[in-house]
């Protein structure tokens, strides 16, 4: 059987040409050159080339060695250079010239694509904040008072966030049991995931200036998954009264592939009914465009599947998060990234992270080689996702791999 | 009387030639080109001219727009940089060839001296945080219990650093009163300083691998003076649980000139006595290094000094926060920079932050235009700072000045 084109239209395939995720990619014979990428099936087309090649305006946004310009161009470069892309691997008559141009998937390394700039982690299911409060803060209200008001974010360490499949080193620290005396240090017990989706700014912003909820799509260029690893008894020592840190920083995994805004516009649905009245900067009634993604996630522990959280339960939507992030003048910055906080539904199989799935390791899930409480050393986590595309497609999220390695 | 040249030393200057921070400059006829500057007393040496002049080896780190080459180089290529530069000020042969290149202070643009990576603040003075928590949580224990085990810290916002000098617009966001249903929107009323010292990374490290104590000055390029505008009004309502975040993101300003370690030799003091045994990795009893600087920092509103905080009296040391910082295996990158915290000593006037000078705006400092609970639009706040040089000499901090302006 002839070996098929990823230019030939595969029906089904949510990496088809109505995805078009962009990425950052070197290949083996020169592992030096890092080149911007477009995902089409299980390939990835030299974008730059292919831009070179049709004598494209777009190259010098394309024939770059990250996603940085692009992001920067603003959005109707986005839109224009969106369109360019679609063009050279639908129409047939582009076909001669592309098809050279692609690398299949597993012959090239994916690199982090653009230079994270500041990193924001939100907290906006609440079904995650509940579970977490529940267990973190028995005697006291399971969702602070202050939640429905605002979406709770922190900045995180950017020089931490790598690219899907990077190792993840189990962290060592502090960590103090409710009835010791003192902390004691050694390599974390309770190694964690957070299952969210991230999201990528592109056009800056000025410091003093707010950016309002109807400007997100002039400044979000992408998404992506993440996964916040967390060292849960690292974490709840050291986080009264200044909030995650080292139970945080060591590691931050995001996808090597950046899904355009643009590909999930059949995937935006409403967000859930609000319970507190919104001051007017976060109150989304009006806006045009609905304020959640239906994205469908799954968590995967060493190939089994422990958790389908659906990103459309969060509260908070990543326009708020943006309106909120900015509202007090912070600039924004070409690859800043903010995660939308841990994605748990109502259902016990869509929680997004084992502190949740396991009730802090009182109620371990079974896999097929034992029972898991936290991670332990040699397990791999992959989140993936899918949301509904254009005319019954859908649209897939680069998978985020990470599999955890001995404490040094 | 004919006009004294730079290079002429001055008794008791603090930033004679033992000093030579490192700054980056522009000057009016040149407004576009950036240049790596070195202080002396009044004027800017044109690092980059003079080593191109003297045909040193140092013009690649020095010839520069920014100190990043230089930050990155590492510590023996630091001490070989500033003894050469110390002979390019110092002896006499050169000075025809160096008085040409000296601007006066006056006439120069400085700018953010480099590029921000990660920014961490930390909570290190033992009177800071036992004055904050009688005030924010006077029915708790004043002092956290994880806070004499660890050198509580969490990530700030790295794009919204700015040089000194640039202004400061009044945040807005929401606040709730105690007795209150529902938060308010609406510019801060409560605006703050806090007087810190910073600390900036030159070398980096690996993902996975600490930077234990004895590698502070491997990897510690120098430090500055740190304003961290607090909106206390904003930060009481949201801190809880993940941090301070839209309190603190807004500006924090920093000195225009990094002060090399190495002129801090003589400034080196023992921190205070640890009243509870420490985990190896933080414990500095062995060090060969002080782990304290005896920093005099002076607090200026509206030109009237308000506070003189000692950075002696520091609990945690800038090598323990670094080897905290790390110990989970988060790697450092050229541009790091950390706050030390608030500095607030045990006297009255020695206290860091408006918030603790007034006790919440309970009891207003008395300026010569009226008395102040917190900063009021047009205020301005200039931190100094010396500390004991070589030979009796004083080694001056760059100034950090911030002026409030009103909210957008």
């Amino acid at each position: 059987m002839p070996e098929q084109s990823p230019l030939e239209p595969v029906e089904g395939d949510p990496f088809g040409p109505h995805n078009l995720p962009y990425g950052v990619f070197s290949t083996a014979d020169e592992p030096g050159r890092r080149r911007l990428g477009v995902r089409l099936g299980d390939a990835v087309l030299d974008a730059g080339a292919a831009a070179r090649t049709l004598g494209s305006p777009y190259a010098k946004l394309l024939d770059q060695p990250g996603l940085g310009p692009l992001m920067a161009a603003g959005r109707t470069a986005w839109r224009d250079v969106r369109r360019a892309l679609t063009a050279w691997v639908t129409v047939p008559s582009h076909r001669a010239e592309m098809e050279p141009l692609l690398h299949p998937l597993g012959s090239v390394t994916l690199h982090l694509p653009y230079e994270v700039a500041d990193y924001v982690d939100f907290y906006a299911s609440e079904h995650h904040a509940t579970n977490v409060g529940r267990i973190f803060r028995p005697d006291g209200l399971a969702l602070p008072v202050n939640w429905k008001h605002l979406p709770i974010g922190y900045h995180g360490r950017a020089g931490t966030v790598v690219v899907s499949g990077t190792e993840v080193v189990r962290p060592s620290g502090q960590r103090k049991a409710p009835g010791d005396d003192a902390p004691v240090f050694g390599p974390s017990a309770k190694l964690d995931i957070e299952a969210e989706v991230a999201f990528v700014v592109g056009t800056p912003s000025a410091q003093g200036t707010p950016v309002d909820l109807a400007s997100f799509r002039d400044h979000v260029f992408g998404l992506s998954l993440l996964n916040d690893w967390s060292a849960r008894d690292i974490q709840a020592w050291e986080y009264v009264p200044l909030g995650p840190f080292l139970g945080k920083s060591f590691a931050t995994s995001v996808s090597a592939w950046v899904t355009p805004l643009e590909a999930l516009d059949a995937a935006r649905v409403a967000p859930p009914a609000r319970t507190e009245e919104l001051l007017p900067y976060l109150d989304d009634a009006g806006e045009e465009d609905p304020g959640g993604f239906d994205l469908r996630i799954s968590v995967a522990l060493n190939g089994q599947v422990i958790a389908e959280p659906p990103f459309s339960s969060m509260y908070w939507t990543a326009a708020q998060q943006l309106a909120h992030l900015t509202v007090n003048g912070a600039s924004l910055r070409t690859g800043d990234l903010y995660g939308s906080g841990t994605v748990s539904g109502p259902g016990r199989e869509q929680r997004g992270s084992l502190l949740e799935l396991t009730w802090n390791g009182t109620e371990p899930v079974e896999l097929a080689d034992g029972k898991r409480a936290f991670l332990e050393d040699g397990d791999e986590v992959t989140l993936t996702a899918w949301a509904p595309g254009p005319d019954g497609t859908r649209v897939g999220l680069g998978e985020v791999r990470g599999r955890i390695v001995p404490a040094a």
